[in-house]
C-alpha cells in the first residue's frame, strides 16, 4: 500500500465515511491456546474463535483455562456473530462460556458445527448456528465478512477477512501452506494474493511455528511413510493421532485398504469426530470395513487396524491404558505396530516417553520419533509464514497465536520480507487497539488474565487456592485438633493429629507428637494462660518445628482449638 | 571374537582358571539417571558410579531418587573401590548414601574428585580417595582395571575396562566420539580398537541418544557460533550452561577475549566447578579478567560477560530470576544477549519456554533454539554408538544409560553392525547376571526400585504419601472437627471446618456447610445414635457430597470427632 495513494484519496474525498475499528484480543497472544478476538466496526462486532487451553504446569488441579470475557458484557448489544476458524479446542473449547455472555449465532463450517455441538453443554441448547464455507462473502450485521479456505491439521479451516473503509483486516487463524492436501483443496493462495492487491490494512497471522525453519510440509507427505510401515507390519497396527485430524485418519485407512484390514475406532472423541466427518461427507469409507468391539477377536492380526487417542500420553487415553496393560478389552501383543502420529505438546514429553517405553516393553514396534516422519505439523513454518506475508503485503502486522517468543520470531520474519519494524506490533492479551488507514494505536489495556476452570469455579491464576495446592503437593498438611475449657485452658479432649502427604498414618512420629503436644500444652497453660489465637500460634510453631526436626519436611500446619 | 578360537582354547586348557563374574545393575537401565553398577570378579568387587536422578513428573515433593543399595550390604566385604566415570550428578549424586553402606575408596579423576567433595555431606568426611587418570591400568583388590579416556560434556570422563579370564568387560560410561575436543584430548579410539582386537567379552555402552541419527558433533563446533554471536552483540552477554561443562565455559570465554570482556560468574554450582577446574588446571584464564559483584556496575555493557546457571528454567536459578526481574543484583536490559547453551531435559520444556519468553519480554535477544546451534550433546548419536560397537566388536552387548526405548534403539544399532540379536540383552535395574566366555545368564532379579528422598525419609515410589500428595494437589483437603459427649452424642463444641486447596478461607460455602453439618448431626443423633466410626463415615459422606454439589470438586474429606 502506497502512502501517496492514501494521501491523494484523503485529499479527494475529505468527507468520506471512516469506519471506527477496534480490535480486542481476549486470548491467544503471548500464549498458545484459548484463542479469542473481538472485532468491532462502528456499531457492529464479531467474535473470532472462543477456545480454552490446558492448564500450565503450575496450575494444580485445574481442568482448563478460558479467556476472561468480562469485556463482552460491555458490548454484547453490538455482537452479531461468533465466527469460528476451525474446530480445535483452543478455538472452540470456551464456546459454552461465551454463550453465557452473548447469545449470538455461531458461524462455522459444517464439520466444525458438528464438533461444536459436542462442546456446548446441554443447558445452553438450543443455540443459533449458521453453516458457512470458504468462499462465502456475507454481511454479518453491517460487517463485510469473507471466509477463505486454509489448510491445517483439521478439515475445512478458514481465514476471515473483514472489509472496512480503511482497508481489509485479515485474520488467518491456524494454517500452513499445503499445496497437496489430502482432500485436494489447497490453501486459497489466489484469494490471499487478490486481497493483497486490493489492499490489506492489517494482517493477524498464526505464529505457532514461527521459530521453525522451512515449510511445515504437506499432510500428503505422510502417506509414503504410512505405506511402508503398513507394508512391514505382520501384526496389528495401532494408530494414534489427534481425534480431529480426519485427513490423517483417512490416510492410514487408505494405506491399509490394499491389505483388506478392518478398522476399529477406539475412544470417545475419535469416534465422535469420525462420525461427524462421515456425516458431512469429508471422510468416505464403506460401512463394512468398520468392526465393533465384539468382532475384534475374530479378525486376524494382520487384518486389523485400531485407531485410537493418546498421542500425548494422557493417563486415561486408550493408548496409555494399552501401554500399561490396563485397557478394558485390548492388549498389546508382541508383533504389534504402534504409530504415534503427533508431536508431544510441550509439557507432555515425559508422559509420552513413558507410554512409548511401556509399549516397547510389551513387545510392540513403535514409530514416534521425528525421524520416523509419522507426523507433520498443521502450523506453517518460517517459509509458510513469509509466503503469507509476501502475498498479502499488509500495511500493519500483528502476530497472533503464539507464546511471546513465537510472536518475536514472526515479527522478525515480517521484517525480513520488508515490513517496516514500526508497522509490526507485538501485543498481548487484553491489549485492545484501533486501526485506521494511517495508524495503529494501542488503547488502555483491559483485564484479560485467563480464568481457571476447576469444577464449577472460575478463578484467576494467582488464587491462594493454587498456592495452597502447590504447597500441599510438595509438603502435605498436618492438622491437630484439641478441645479445651475456655475458662481454665484445661484439655477436655485430644489432641488428635491428622496428616496427609507428610508421614504414613501409622508413623510413630505422630504418636510422639501427640504426646509431646499434650505435654507442651500443659506446661504452656501453667506457664502462660493467654488467648486462644496465641495458643494456636504457639502450637503451630511447636508442631512445625517438631516435624521438621524429625523429617526435614515443612507441611502446612493447622492447629484447631475447640473451646467450651 | 571367533567361536572357533574360543573352542580351541577351551580344548587346549580345560583346567585353566575361570573367573566367576557377576554384574548387578542397581540403576541406570530403563531410565536416565541414578547410574550405579556392581561388578564382582571372584572375591572382589567394584562399584561403578553412584548417581541420583531428579524426580519423575508424578513424584510430588520429592527431592531426588537414589538407587536401592540393599545389595551392597550383602557384599560389602568384597567391595574394593567405588569407580567414577565422570562428575555428573547422575553418576556421583548418591555417593554420600553409598558411603553409608560401604566405606571403600573413591577412584576418580582429579576434576571429578573436586566436584565430588561438594557432594559428600560433612558427616561422611573424611573419606578415602584415589586420583586416577585415563591410561591408568591398576589392580583394585585382585581386579584388573583400566581407565580409558572418553569425550563427554564434562572434562576427564573415562570408560572402564575390567580384564578377566573370560575376556574384557568394557563399561563406557557417558561418551560421544569427539575427535576435535576443546582440550585437544580426543576420545582414545586407538585403545578401544586395541581392546577389541584383544577380545571384548561384554560391552556395556551408553544409550542416552541411541534414537538420534548421525554423530553428536564436536564440542569445538560451537566456537564459530559463539564467535558470531559475540561479534553481533553490542550489549552484555549472559551465557547460561550446565555448571560442569567447563569446556563450554572456556569456549565462550575464549570467544569474548578479543573484545576484552570481563567475566562475572553467577551461581553457586558454577562458581564451584570453575574453581575446581582452575585448581586442577583444566581451565586457564588470567585472574584479572574475573570481576566481583561490586565491580559489575563499573564495567561497560559491551565489555561484560555473565556466566550463569538456569538452562533448565529452574525457578530459583540465576537465569530464571533474571527473566522474572527478581535477581538480587542483576537486571536484563534492552540490548542484552542471552545464550541458553543446553537442550531442555524432558519435563523442563515449559519452564525453559517461560524463561525464554520473559527474557524476550524484557528486551533481550535470546539464542536457545536447536537451529541456533548453541548446544551439542555430550552423548553419542547413532553413528558414535555404531563406531564404538565396530571398534570393540564385543561378544555380548548390554545397552546401558537410557530409558527403555533408548536401550531398544541401541540394540537395533548393534544388530545393524553385525552383533547377533541373541547376544544382545536389554536388561533393567536389579537384573543381575553372570557372564563367561560362552554365556551371559540372567540371575534372580533383586529389588532395585529407586528410593525417593524427601527430607530425611527414604521411600519407594508406590508410597501412599505420594498418592495423597497427588490427590491434595488436584483437589485439596477439608477437615471438619467437632467435639461430642460420648454418652449422649450431644455436640459440645464445633463443628469447625478447615480447608486448603478447595475454596477460599472466607467462602460462604464453609459457613453454610458448618451450619448444615450441625443440623445433620442433630437429626442424626435423634434418629440414630450409633458408634463414632459410623458417625464419622456419615459425616464424611455428607460433607463430600455437599462440597461436590456446590463446587464439583472432590477434596480429601476428614471428619475428626473428639469425644468426652
Amino acid at each position: 500500500m502506497h502512502m501517496t495513494k492514501i494521501q491523494s484519496q484523503h485529499t479527494e474525498q475529505t468527507s468520506r465515511h471512516h469506519d471506527i475499528i477496534r480490535i480486542t484480543p481476549l486470548g491467544g497472544l503471548g500464549e498458545i491456546g484459548k484463542n479469542m478476538y473481538v472485532y468491532e466496526v462502528n456499531d457492529d462486532a464479531v467474535i473470532i474463535d472462543a477456545g480454552f487451553k490446558f492448564p500450565e504446569y503450575d496450575m494444580q488441579g485445574i481442568d482448563y483455562v478460558i479467556p476472561n470475557m468480562e469485556y463482552l458484557d460491555h458490548i454484547k448489544d453490538k455482537i452479531r456473530g461468533i465466527l469460528i476458524t476451525h474446530s480445535h479446542m483452543d478455538h472452540i473449547g470456551a464456546l459454552g462460556y461465551t454463550l453465557e455472555h452473548v447469545r449470538a449465532p455461531i458461524y462455522a463450517s459444517k464439520f466444525a458445527l458438528g464438533i461444536i455441538d459436542d462442546v456446548i453443554p446441554g443447558r445452553m441448547k438450543p443455540y443459533e448456528t449458521r453453516a458457512v464455507q470458504a468462499g462465502d462473502h456475507i454481511k454479518i450485521g453491517n460487517m463485510d465478512v469473507e471466509f477463505i479456505h486454509v489448510t491445517h491439521s483439521v478439515p475445512d479451516a478458514m481465514a476471515i477477512a473483514i472489509r472496512t473503509s480503511e482497508g481489509i483486516i485479515l485474520h488467518t487463524g491456524d494454517y500452513k501452506i499445503d499445496q497437496t492436501p489430502v482432500d485436494d483443496k489447497p490453501i486459497d493462495l489466489q484469494k490471499f494474493s487478490a486481497l493483497g492487491r486490493e489492499g490489506i490494512l492489517l494482517l493477524l497471522s498464526d505464529s505457532t511455528n514461527a521459530q521453525e525453519s522451512g515449510f511445515a510440509g504437506s499432510e500428503r507427505d505422510l502417506r509414503s511413510t504410512f505405506d511402508s510401515i503398513v507394508h512391514e507390519s505382520k501384526g496389528r497396527i495401532i494408530f494414534s493421532t489427534f481425534s480431529s485430524n480426519i485427513h490423517r485418519i483417512q490416510q492410514i485407512m487408505d494405506a491399509v485398504a490394499p491389505q483388506g484390514r478392518k478398522i476399529f475406532v477406539d475412544g470417545r472423541s475419535i469416534i465422535s469426530s469420525v462420525k461427524v466427518a462421515r456425516k458431512v461427507k469429508i471422510m468416505e469409507m464403506p460401512e463394512n470395513i468398520f468392526v465393533q468391539q465384539d468382532e475384534i477377536g475374530s479378525v486376524p492380526k494382520d487384518k486389523m487396524l485400531i485407531v485410537t487417542t493418546g498421542t500425548q500420553g494422557e493417563p486415561m487415553s486408550g493408548l496409555s491404558r494399552l501401554a500399561r496393560g490396563e485397557h478394558d478389552f485390548l492388549k498389546i501383543m508382541k508383533g504389534d505396530t504402534v504409530v504415534l502420529s503427533a508431536d508431544p505438546i510441550p509439557g507432555n514429553e515425559e508422559m509420552v516417553a513413558r507410554t512409548v517405553d511401556n509399549l516397547f516393553r510389551r513387545g510392540a514396534n513403535v514409530f514416534y520419533r521425528r525421524e520416523d516422519k509419522v507426523h507433520v505439523s498443521g502450523h506453517g513454518g518460517q517459509e509458510d509464514l513469509k509466503l503469507m506475508l509476501s502475498l498479502t503485503r499488509p500495511k500493519f502486522f500483528v502476530p497472533i497465536h503464539g507464546e511471546y517468543r513465537h510472536l518475536v520470531w514472526n515479527k522478525r520474519l515480517a521484517e525480513s520480507v520488508g515490513i517496516p519494524a514500526s508497522h509490526i506490533f507485538i501485543l498481548e492479551n487484553g491489549q485492545c487497539f484501533t486501526v485506521d488507514s494511517e495508524h495503529l494505536t494501542a488503547l488502555k489495556r483491559i483485564p484479560a488474565e485467563g480464568l481457571l476452570i476447576d469444577g464449577l469455579a472460575l478463578g484467576l491464576p494467582d488464587s491462594p487456592i493454587l498456592t495452597d495446592r502447590a504447597r500441599l503437593a510438595k509438603d502435605g498438611i498436618l492438622v491437630s485438633v484439641v478441645s479445651i475449657d475456655r475458662m481454665t485452658g484445661k484439655i477436655l479432649a485430644g489432641p488428635e493429629i491428622v496428616t496427609k502427604g507428610v508421614v504414613a498414618d501409622d508413623d510413630a512420629i505422630l504418636t510422639d507428637l501427640t504426646r509431646e503436644m499434650k505435654a507442651f500444652m500443659v506446661t504452656h497453660r501453667l506457664k502462660d494462660v493467654r488467648s486462644t489465637p496465641d495458643l494456636q500460634l504457639d502450637l503451630r510453631k511447636f508442631s512445625a518445628k517438631y516435624i521438621y526436626d524429625k523429617t526435614r519436611r515443612r507441611p502446612i500446619v493447622i492447629p484447631v482449638i475447640l473451646e467450651r
